[in-house]
């Protein structure tokens, strides 16, 4: 950490950029963290009463611990958009910005009387990104939206089931993985915007539209090709590739989970040898990926009867010194205490003024001279922290409206 | 689709920006692909036997489906690094480039004089972004990695399993996700420091650090400093969230599964009335999430009930009645057919040469005035289909080499 709030970090490559966050809960927030965390200037505009992520998860002196990663390297403003004083004070915020970032649901912002256009002829170079959970038209833009309904309908949640071996429903993935991935690319749409306009007197500002079950559904590699030449609906494969083998998680002595990536040629020669089955790694049935895959669960029932005689740490340091890509299935532990998470600085500790010392992840991008601790400027703000420095110092207000 | 390749479709954000990239599989070429559909200037260098991933899923009419999706809007050359022609080749496509992008083993660039000195040497402006599994430094830099040890290692396949149901391993969430990550987060910095150095003559270019472990470890909300205050270690928690409630995917009684988002105060009292149990919504121990939580089992059963006697479409129509938000688990099929993803062309049909008409998913960020169909420039090239057109137009060669 090395800068206080306003005072950007010379390097980091977004410096300079003026970012205006109209977010709430995940996905919004999660954009112009990533732009923050480059180095842009994000105020978030939060109502009065907050964001309401900042009571979600634990809390700690207090404050809410989640917040300290999801909101750091911004400023906080409260502003009551019902209110002319709040409506007076966003406009300036926009006059000023280079893009806005906003995830209400459709129609809103235009009913406040803060529409596209509205922003637009208040700055026309104004870059607005949009993310929903259906987006800003279709039939179903006005359905109410939740991260796991973007999941279910971009096609995720199909294939996270293991058939044949339970009823249960599918899993989540654990995380609130198509907010994140919406606000990946609302970030990336907005970056690509500004660098468009950048030194260009001419150009016009833009509107952004990108949604929840979209950008889940972009992962969905050939499936939708394939659908539509052959009919073929791809089906969950539980802790399987069904095109590729050796590829599964592997249960250990010890309870716990190996996941090894046997599946290729030489990576499943050196496997075999490294399990003690040299004969399973010559037998011309398995000589390829195609014989391999036909012959999935005999392969796989070998190797896990390798895996159960053993610990999951020693079986990992067996194939690894063998070159074959494996890994314990981390959980936070796991990834907390790792050696190569703590030298590469992916956790690291951070001083939070409100919370006292914590751990962070590291930006998911690293630029050569930039250390992950100097792209914390700072944590999580308290709620309307910066309401005197932004009112004040940026929009030139002389008192209290 | 508008262009032929090559013609930049003017009003694209990246048009303009050249990249060349030194991909193959996924995380790489996935972060081009991204650029590609953002207007950039993509030129994918593979070897004489092409990238592998062409090799990977079902063909049709002698051509990977995949690829038609994964390798649109970019050009193949063909190179061969090995040789003193080919490295020629790629010191004059390196020169004249915004951004290069690469996803070898850490080392493997240096080792063939291409590293990043070596490029920096032949244009300082370059942005070069580098993606691998655990990153160019840290203990683990020389470890072998598929896209499964990412999500192993960075926390996420932890968190799929359905404890208490199934000893099953935990499943994958289904496609690459790991890879495409990385690659959404290497497109992102790429275009961050772009917009850096537009415009600034004295600007240099930089070296761009993502790994496949650190993009998944990025989501994991705020599991990290809540395992560093308190030593708690997030556990899965199958289709459920262990923090909202009630919010769960249930099976109906044609067997398909019902997400449903019913977690908000007035959306549970909705629900109930919907399901035909206003006591359940008027039960003072479920007023609030925090008592929901405590009865999640309870409610998750009476929702269940419900749910088992009517077929999930019909389901979905009585609770979409309500404003509730809820979906069922859409496979490939569900996808291509649903009336939404038809309207905004989430789903469209384009005209592939070498495969025929065939279904891609649009570009997941859209920009006002250019349609879905109008970002999908060309289909994913033949091997080398762009050869002349890169080496003689482009780097000005006036014989075969």
């Amino acid at each position: 950490m090395t800068g206080k709030p306003g005072l950007p970090l010379a390097g980091l490559p977004l410096t300079g950029l003026k970012v205006v966050e109209l977010g709430h809960y995940i996905a919004g927030p999660f954009a112009t963290r990533l732009l923050a965390d480059l180095g842009a200037e994000v105020i978030k505009v939060e109502p009065p009463d907050g964001d309401p992520i900042r009571g979600w998860g634990s809390r700690h002196n207090g404050h809410p611990v989640w917040f300290s990663i999801h909101g750091r390297n911004k400023l906080s403003v409260t502003l009551d958009l019902k209110s002319e004083q709040g409506r007076a004070r966003m406009r300036g915020l926009v006059a000023r910005a280079d893009a806005l970032v906003e995830n209400f649901r459709p129609g809103f912002l235009e009913r406040i009387g803060l529409g596209p256009a509205v922003l637009h002829g208040i700055n026309p170079r104004l870059v607005i990104a949009r993310v929903s959970g259906f987006g800003q038209d279709g039939p179903y833009r006005d359905k109410p939206a939740f991260g796991s309904i973007g999941e279910a309908m971009g096609g995720l949640r199909h294939l996270t089931a293991t058939p044949g071996v339970t009823d249960h429903p599918p899993p989540r993935c654990g995380v609130s993985i198509s907010d994140d991935l919406a606000g990946m690319y609302a970030a990336l749409a907005v970056t690509a915007a500004c660098w468009d306009i950048k030194g260009n007197p001419e150009a016009k500002g833009r509107i952004i539209d990108v949604d929840l079950v979209g950008a889940v559904f972009s992962l969905m590699e050939g499936m939708l090709p394939e659908y539509g030449l052959t009919g073929a609906v791809r089906q969950p494969a539980g802790s399987a590739i069904l095109t590729a083998a050796p590829t599964n998680t592997y249960l250990c002595a010890d309870g716990k989970w190996l996941c090894i990536g046997g599946n290729s040629d030489p990576i499943f020669k050196r496997l075999c040898d490294a399990i003690g089955n040299p004969a399973m790694g010559a037998d011309p049935r398995f000589a390829d990926n195609r014989g391999r895959c036909a012959h999935m669960a005999e392969i796989d029932a070998a190797i896990g009867r390798w895996t159960r005689t053993l610990p999951a740490a020693k079986a990992e340091a067996v194939l690894e010194a063998a070159d074959i890509p494996c890994s314990r299935l981390y959980d936070m532990r796991d990834c907390a205490e790792d050696p190569h998470f703590r030298a590469r600085q992916t956790v690291m500790e951070v001083q939070d003024p409100l919370i006292g010392p914590l751990l962070h992840p590291a930006a998911p991008f690293r630029f050569d001279g930039i250390s992950p601790p100097d792209m914390v400027r700072w944590t999580g703000p308290a709620l309307g922290a910066h309401n005197d420095q932004v009112f004040k110092d940026l929009l030139g207000e002389t008192q209290d409206g």
